[in-house]
């Protein structure tokens, strides 16, 4: 057993996705601190061996390498610098001859993992912002794509854990980098879900058999992921959460902010961003990002074909 | 040799697209007639043995099935409806026991099908409205998808020259349905394009290695045919049109316009059409649609890098 010299790893943030790669480090060897708001989240990982600690100053102060899966900007940003935070914990203590990094894995602002890099490097601690992508289904099954920001060499150091946890792991460049490259996914999203989400309902209202205009259009040039993946549950009347719209109208804020930033108009993010305010508003908030449809729906006073009793 | 009982093929429109396409049935043994508007365009046709029509009249007094492939909906209605039109060879000529067909294979308005299939129906002549995708590689190799507005009866019947074109084919649905799926094809682009070129654009400017980013999501949830095919464009500096800007602003019309008449709001395509007038009117309408991003680009008053010389 080589457990002794693998860093003991902490883990911040234990919701579905949380949970999921904090299990996979776990279940590889590595010894497990964990903290969340709720503890009750953090229970199934508690129920496995890892360590409760109370604070994230505790986890910081029994671990090497901390890993963050938080959710918004500002939980990031008290998780890491507030009082009984990880740097207040690190700060506590100052091993000898041992690295010490935390790795943010929330999608987050490019502009804090900065600030945040830069604050660690005056206490000698490492830091890489590796926000992922690839959902739940990725996270269990250690499938995620990873794009990491920070220093490469301490990105290569840390290799195998994230081996653990995604099989696209890719480094970006230096602090913010990763952030910078999950905000280039989501705008990419963005664009694919309204066409996804306008094309169904201009089908729909057209009368076309849904089923066969998929067969024309889902394999060639107007083919996405999302239209193989969410397209489909939108016609199966299936509005589940596999991302909520909630965590994606953070993020395109997010890039926007980060676009005004560097005077780039973004303005079919800046649309979608506000279609998605509309629906969530009409009460949509914890469901997938598939329901755009049912908030452009609303716009037009349409009503949904194929859908659950529940719908529009 | 069962010549004889094959339809005799009349081909109108030319260009790139119908080269290609009119090449494939004559070389599947059918007779070939055309016509273009400069007749220049036809030459490779003649050359290899077509017959060569002084007007559209004519090549449907001397075919069974005549196949059209233009450019705007006025073309259409001009080359079925008009003087020397299609329409008026056909009313010359009524051949015993023989079926008619005019095939528009024209990206077009699904309202001009409607009204052409009526107006042919009164002669006893069959319409069917069958747009593709699949761009000139498709058309080369016959591999486009074709979608299949009118009788099923008549699509089924003409299924043997479908399958010299095309690998998809899909019957959509009535007089008008083939239109409509082009249009769910083209609204799915719009949303993908926009992302596309938007989600490049602040690559470029964060300042991120565009192949390393390429790395991360090109294969996961942000994943399209548009980023992967165009948006390797776009990084090559490569501009040359697999589809034009013009023709594109051509289709996103008509979807806006068939929408309206739906009562249906599409902000997004509406936004995306407005940005390719944009783009289109800074002097790029004969670019491929990958070029919205220099029209972004210029909004922003940012440098592409990764340019050719002529760049912005």
């Amino acid at each position: 057993m080589q457990v002794s010299q693998k860093p003991r790893i902490g883990w911040i943030g234990t919701g579905v996705m949380g949970n999921a790669m904090a299990k996979r480090l776990f279940q590889s060897g590595y010894s497990l601190s964990v903290f969340n708001r709720s503890r009750s989240k953090a229970l199934p990982l508690i129920e496995l061996g890892a360590s409760w600690c109370d604070s994230p100053a505790e986890v910081a102060q029994n671990t090497d390498v901390v890993f963050l899966m938080v959710g918004y900007p500002s939980d990031v940003r008290q998780v890491v610098l507030g009082t009984n935070g990880i740097l207040a914990g690190w700060r506590q203590i100052k091993p000898e001859g041992v690295e010490r990094v935390l790795v943010d894995m929330t999608t987050s602002s490019p502009q804090l993992a900065r600030e945040i890099w830069r604050i660690l490097a005056d206490d000698g601690i490492e830091g890489l912002d590796a926000p992922v992508s690839g959902g739940d289904v990725g996270a269990k099954n250690g499938t995620l794509s990873i794009m990491i920001g920070g220093k490469k060499e301490v990105a290569d150091r840390l290799r195998p854990l994230f081996d653990c946890l995604g099989e696209n792991v890719v480094w970006q460049g230096e602090a913010g980098s990763g952030q910078h490259a999950k905000m280039v996914n989501q705008i990419l999203i963005a664009g694919n879900m309204i066409g996804v989400c306008e094309a169904l309902l201009y089908a729909f209202q057209a009368g076309l058999d849904i089923e066969s205009v998929f067969t024309s259009v889902a394999t060639g040039a107007a083919g996405s992921w999302s239209l193989s993946r969410l397209g489909t549950k939108i016609i199966q009347g299936d509005f589940e959460p596999g991302f909520y719209i909630e965590h994606f109208i953070k993020d395109m804020g997010i890039a926007l902010e980060e676009a005004k930033r560097m005077d780039l108009a973004l303005p079919g993010l800046a649309l979608v961003h506000q279609l998605y305010l509309a629906t969530a508003a009409q009460g949509n908030a914890r469901l997938g990002t598939q329901a755009l449809i049912r908030g452009l729906a609303a716009m037009s006073g349409c009503r949904l074909p194929l859908s659950s009793p529940k719908e529009i």
